[in-house]
């Protein structure tokens, strides 16, 4: 380890390993429920399952345009022996036909339609020829031809969607359509987010130019928006100093309303870095301290009077790579989220070799660029965690594992994307079609 | 072509020539901008280039713990060799050292600090050993080393994010960074999204059970859920039933306030399906009626009035799969996204074969579920535009593409994931570890 203020870490944790310590150890409580109006409830983690009242459709129904028909009678039918039969009436979607049809009878039936009492296939408009009243069916129906059977979409009682499911628009469809109009679904875990630091200015009050030395705080802002697109409600616990005792009181009354606390910067082992002396002295567990990540080393997972609470470090860089590694998973555990998360994965050809050290997860930003042979991943910056405007220039993440030495030029590989539109960069002032 | 219903389209054009003819036919107009909070601007659409006002780092700072020297004072030092400087004083992320640095004295730095003046590199604590008021250093030093420069993450006047970005939490950490509070983004494109047929009741005034023929209307919430998640505000516009001058109305009222109209139901050629010809009494022009994908084929991309309105089908697959290939891209043409959206695309194995027609672009349900070889894709159903509960319980679509017959048991695809989570369902009634 070249990294001297890595010096005072006895070891490092693989992030995998440091993961489930972390979660294994947290004695974690399910967030409580509460209920949603469907039209609310878009992106929300369900809270039990949902079984279907009713079955859907809840009646039989064609499934295509044409000649409902009993196919008794229609047996045997083609081109050279052709049935006829009686149009008696016709169907449409939300207007039933009332009777029921009897022997060598059929009603026209659009798409949707209620089947009529007695029918019990659907001959399609090629296969049938309408003349003064009467219909010439050239083919045959087997019984259910061209009808949606009640239930066959779900069936009363089923279970249609399961706890821990995360709501998206289909989901909320079919719940709809079961006439569902409220659902319980897990409370937004409550996180309270402040960064340390004396060096820091709130952007509420940075005034141009700064004074000499001070930067504006930027990783609350940033843990606060990526908990949002999480389903986490963050709440500012803002800027502190590095001293021990205004830390203290910050992370106090930050577990007094929060369901977890994140805390940015003072977590390595340098002088002025006191997060973890100050979890220690409200009596808290350091469960792990370190991990085998670059950027993002001096990451500390804590427990404080039974709550999680999460150092991240100050550099932005390493403060976004511990959020992904560490407080995602949090929340999707919190939430009891059903199911692992899949990233995002881009397969692209890295344009230049990518050196790293043997047991470290390493980071490196890459910028995917179209080619004619597809994808080529460029590495914006091997190092420099303090460095914000690699986060926003890359397209993704290469992750390097810990048993990977790096890559070569040329190899594929398989990059974590960031963002959802891959940017076209101008190039050189000339704008391209966008 | 074996579908009766389609029987009407004189062809079915290809979906990327579909969509390619429509935005070129469409004269839009860039949604207007305005101004909002940084704390705000999450998945907003930037309006123009951000431009850096300030330099960051806005001072040359230290980028590790140790000793501020002049490079010039320790060349040669090496453990053999060692240089002794004066300490003078301490400088600390936030707390600069107030002097200047003269021949053989240095400053205690910490990682952050600004570098005092006269000092140009850091040299590290391991290579350094203080005692009595002075430190040994064993190593030279390069000029600049352990030194980020002013500048060196953002250089003022540099554009740092494109006008087209989609702010992502990274983004809003770098406007902060330059104390930048507002930023100019597109307001929402407002999309008006209402449903046709006479057979659908609103979920507002479902009493379970439905009076016979009648079912709750889902699609509307479906893609007025799917506006929210790609940055739209959608607008309700209820439920008309399957009359052309009520649906004229309905879709004149929508123009009047939104950016866009999107309508579900009655656009294919059967008898009820009015919605063209609405469109065409509006004095609109159809663009692409009929396209060759499956679910989904009877989609219309129209204009009314100089604004852009979408036709979706009524059966709730065909219109997810409408609204994925058509209203997605619509959106962001009217936000000017930047770039191309990537999809989440999930490598799995499928389980059984898929029979597509050629010269349709197919839509395949597809299940995935973990075995010891990777991920098997397992179809849900091969058809059934209808039955939403195929959508809910699938991960993602298995795309056949147009000059494709189908794909055989054990090949390998790539899934377009549906959902952020892999769901672990439970199988009979065992609960797994969540």
């Amino acid at each position: 380890m070249s990294n001297v203020k890595m010096k005072g870490f006895k070891r490092l944790e693989r992030a995998d390993n440091a993961l489930s310590k972390y979660l294994k150890a947290l004695k974690i409580k399910v967030i409580d429920a509460e209920n949603v109006m469907l039209e609310d409830a878009l992106g929300r983690v369900l809270a039990e399952d949902v079984v279907a009242p009713i079955d859907i459709p809840s009646f039989d129904r064609a499934a295509m345009d044409g000649y409902a028909v009993r196919s008794s009678d229609v047996r045997g039918a083609s081109p050279n022996n052709p049935v006829i039969l009686k149009i008696i009436g016709e169907a449409s979607a939300g207007k039933a036909f009332k009777g029921r049809l009897g022997k060598g009878e059929t009603v026209r039936i659009s798409t949707g339609a209620p089947m009529p009492e007695g029918a019990d296939a659907v001959v399609m408009l090629e296969y049938a020829e309408e003349k003064d009243g009467y219909v010439e069916v050239i083919k045959e129906a087997v019984p259910g031809e061209n009808v949606s059977e009640k239930g066959e979409d779900v069936r009363a009682g089923e279970v249609v969607l399961e706890e821990g499911t995360i709501l998206e628009p289909q989901d909320l469809a079919i719940l709809a359509s079961l006439g569902i109009k409220k659902v319980k679904v897990r409370r937004r875990p409550r996180v309270f987010v402040m960064a340390c630091g004396n060096e820091l200015v709130d952007l509420v009050h940075a005034q141009l130019p700064l004074p000499p030395g001070k930067i504006v705080e930027t990783n609350r802002l940033m843990i606060m928006s990526s908990l949002k697109k999480i389903g986490a409600e963050p709440i500012d616990g803002g800027i502190v100093g590095d001293d021990i005792s205004e830390i203290m009181a910050a992370i106090s009354s930050g577990l007094k309303i929060a369901d977890a606390v994140v805390i940015s910067g003072g977590t390595s082992v340098g002088k002025g870095d006191v997060v973890p002396d100050a979890i220690l002295s409200l009596g808290g567990k350091i469960i792990v301290h370190g991990v085998a990540i670059s950027p993002g080393k001096p990451v500390a997972l804590c427990e404080v009077k039974g709550k999680p609470v999460i150092c991240l470090p100050g550099y932005p860089v390493a403060a976004f790579i511990g959020f992904l590694l560490f407080v995602r998973p949090l929340i999707d555990k919190l939430l009891r989220i059903r199911g692992i998360r899949m990233e995002k994965k881009i397969n692209a050809v890295l344009s230049k070799r990518v050196p790293s050290k043997t047991g470290i997860m390493e980071f490196v930003r890459v910028s995917l660029v179209e080619s004619t042979d597809g994808l080529i991943a460029e590495p914006i910056r091997i190092t420099g965690a303090g460095v914000l405007s690699s986060l926003s220039k890359a397209d993704g993440f290469l992750v390097v594992p810990e048993d990977v030495e790096g890559f070569e030029a040329g190899s594929n590989v398989e990059v974590v994307a960031l963002r959802d539109h891959l940017r076209r960069m101008r190039k050189g002032g000339k704008e391209e079609d966008i």
